[in-house]
């Protein structure tokens, strides 16, 4: 690994990189390069004046170049010179700056291509691959995952990277793409269709740099193995110009972004909090064989507004079958409930009645998801196993109901008394395999894109779950 | 007040009511009525064995009914034989059920009409009265606010009295209808229209007992006073068959509703989320002149979904005037930055260039509101004062600029260590006139909505803010 661009009065830039292949104790040899320092040490790596002098043996792999936009053609050719296959240009300064700096772009291509260099970047946080300890920060898990993301976005790594590790799942790589002038997203998604190591592709995307043809085509290659979720930012008008500035390029129009999806299979999604839930989804749970859905909760209110956001956003409340409701009258009194689904139980609830339920939900043939609203503070302060409620809810829906079982949380606060518990509910519930949405809304809008996957599949004469 | 259905035994139902009157310290005289614990005490209130045998003096406004549905008819006869004015039926077991419960509730009625007695309910939880420390449940503040909510759903006025407190806004008075079966939405939303206790009307909505004329009318002559925010629950198919088992109704056509709020400058919302934004925009917020909104974050891909989000939920993002870009060039080098909106300021940013943005922004005609993004746990790690900060965010808003400054802080997960901090956050952003929502999403249609609101009343010749 070489660093070029480092210095001991800063604390980012390439110096940062120095600092996180010492944090994450990067096996292979770090070489940071300054005339300015040299012979000096930063972060316990020896700096050399220059890339020439740096040992030939082992052969180095990849330089990272954080020095200013002017001087990194330069040292993309002496880092060719020096054998070195791939420059990951940290630096910014091109073509979201306007026309110099795309001259800038052709004139650093120029020097790979004579030099057999690949470039990643410029304008980009470059890699996170936890397996071989390399990472674009500090604190990351060093723990491998079925997730690959793949940004044109740096702030985009940061905050899927933290967030991941807040919800519980980890990555095989991710890729800040930056300005693509050279190695560009269907470089890298072409790379992860085969990746044994990722499951489930997801994307932040501003805009494509080659033909939508091959992009299409490699999708549609793609989404038969695994599904792969798009995030495109700068959809509207001044989203456009954000993302000119952003990383120079021009956005597509959604809806063509749109037809796109339909066509491939492609799950879009809006947001990153969408992301995040959509990538937990698809990781978690099966693709439902219809939208069907029961919902479980306390009072009449709030199961009205669990039954309008569900219908909202897609997925279908139909009432049960003749012979379930009939079993369920048989323990739950009318008065105060609601029978046929959305099921409303309010002082005749209780966690035993709520898991019989669950139980004859199971064997409803049109109902693929169950989504009930859980408060861990009452369980908590029932004095309830939360280990043993979790796998109770779980243990309802048996292994070949091909049915998911959704949680809703939400809350309007944070407490310092109640975070250890909602935590524990967080973790236990993920190694029961159910996912907490904090709406319905959210939860909804990810079933359905997952039932809209299978739906693809299907049609394609693809195998789904 | 006089509850009936009382028990020592059990401590919902009428004898909740009794504990709730002990622990707000209810000024007023308190009779539990109950033959079978006739001279027992409950919750230090001695109980009565029949309503006739209670004393007359002071004559008593309200009498809570929590005893089997079938008896309320004639408790109803007993209390109106008494004088009392008032009767709230806490007891649910009418038409949500049925033929039967549908003859219940005539039945019930032509007895409050023969003795002059008025009723609230029944299958409701009753008022929320801060001021005269009525309250249907444990913990709530005894803290008037200028807020009035009227509830279609029971579990809808708990909910909506804890977010509240967590979110930092009080009632002047709440009330849950139940079945509406005398007096109804109409008859509150009529009375909280000259309330003078009552900024902002709120309701949770899912069907109207009275003509839609009635309540168009009302609703003109209440929006010129002040807004009113309406949560409709029950828009869709099953939703609609939810609502049927809720309380016993019908729910309107949700197209209907939409094009009532268009006649008379209600506020629609969608769930009880946005109920809540709305309530608190209301309560903080000047009513813009335009959608035009500036943007501030710390990287270009947050800077896209802001702009997205705000662009799908139908605010402006537009450039900023040549003179302002100019005057922000001087300090802020373009390098990693967007500096004509959405402002993107990168490694260039820190707070005091921040502070100097956006005053420049308070001077531009096109800009209502001003949006940024905020991490409360970087504050605290720079040890930067929490109270000074917020501070020197809203001291850039001037007085008469008429803008509003936004705040967006969304995590995906909780820490005990930042809990504190986040809370302050919150606090002080509440005492400078800053609201903090979760996504650019809530604050995109909570800014929305109020902009239509204002137009609506331009449209009629009324005055704004």
């Amino acid at each position: 690994m070489i660093v070029v661009g480092v210095s001991p009065q800063k604390d980012w830039g390439g110096t940062h990189y120095l600092e996180t292949f010492k944090e994450y104790e990067y096996p292979g040899p770090v070489y940071p390069v300054n005339p300015k320092y040299e012979g000096e040490e930063i972060h316990g790596y020896k700096v050399f004046g220059s890339i020439s002098s740096l040992p030939d043996d082992p052969p180095i792999d990849l330089g990272i170049v954080a020095v200013p936009a002017k001087v990194t053609p330069q040292i993309v050719e002496e880092l060719g010179q020096k054998g070195v296959l791939f420059a990951h240009i940290f630096s910014s300064g091109y073509s979201e700056l306007g026309e110099e700096g795309k001259q800038l772009e052709q004139q650093l291509l120029e020097e790979a291509k004579k030099n057999h260099i690949r470039i990643l970047g410029p304008n980009c946080m470059g890699i996170y691959n936890p397996k071989h300890r390399i990472a674009f920060t500090h604190r990351l898990p060093l723990v491998s995952g079925p997730v690959a993301f793949i940004s044109q976005s740096g702030g985009n790594v940061y905050r899927h990277a933290y967030a991941a590790f807040v919800k519980g799942y980890h990555f095989s790589k991710m890729v800040s793409l930056g300005n693509q002038i050279d190695l560009d997203l269907i470089d890298f998604l072409n790379y992860f269709r085969t990746d044994p190591e990722t499951k489930v592709i997801s994307m932040y995307v501003e805009n494509i740099r080659r033909s939508g043809n091959e992009f299409v085509q490699l999708l549609k290659e793609t989404t038969k193995e695994k599904p792969v979720i798009i995030w495109k930012g700068g959809k509207l008008e001044a989203g456009h110009s954000a993302v000119m500035s952003h990383t120079g390029s021009l956005a597509g129009d959604i809806t063509l972004w749109k037809s796109m999806a339909r066509q491939t299979g492609v799950i879009l999604v809006n947001n990153f909090k969408e992301l995040i839930e959509m990538i937990q989804t698809c990781l978690l749970y099966k693709i439902p064989n219809n939208l069907g859905t029961a919902i479980i909760t306390g009072g009449g209110g709030p199961a009205v507004e669990l039954t309008d956001e569900c219908e909202a956003f897609g997925l279908k409340v139909p009432r049960i079958t003749e012979k379930s409701q009939k079993m369920i009258k048989d323990f739950i009194p009318e008065v105060n409930s609601n029978l046929s689904n959305p099921f409303e139980f309010g002082a005749n609830g209780g966690h035993e009645n709520m898991i019989k339920v669950m139980k004859i939900l199971d064997k409803e043939p049109h109902i693929s998801s169950i989504i009930m609203t859980n408060r861990p503070e009452w369980y908590s302060s029932e004095k309830l196993n939360m280990e043993e409620v979790v796998k109770s809810l779980a243990n309802t829906i048996s292994q070949d109901s091909n049915k998911n079982l959704i949680s809703i949380y939400s809350s309007f606060g944070v407490r310092k008394d109640t975070v250890d518990v909602i935590n524990e509910f967080y973790s236990k519930t993920r190694e029961n395999g159910i996912i907490v949405y904090d709406s319905a809304q959210a939860a909804a809008k990810s079933i359905h894109r997952l039932w809209s996957y299978g739906n693809y599949l299907k049609n394609r004469g693809n195998k789904i779950n």
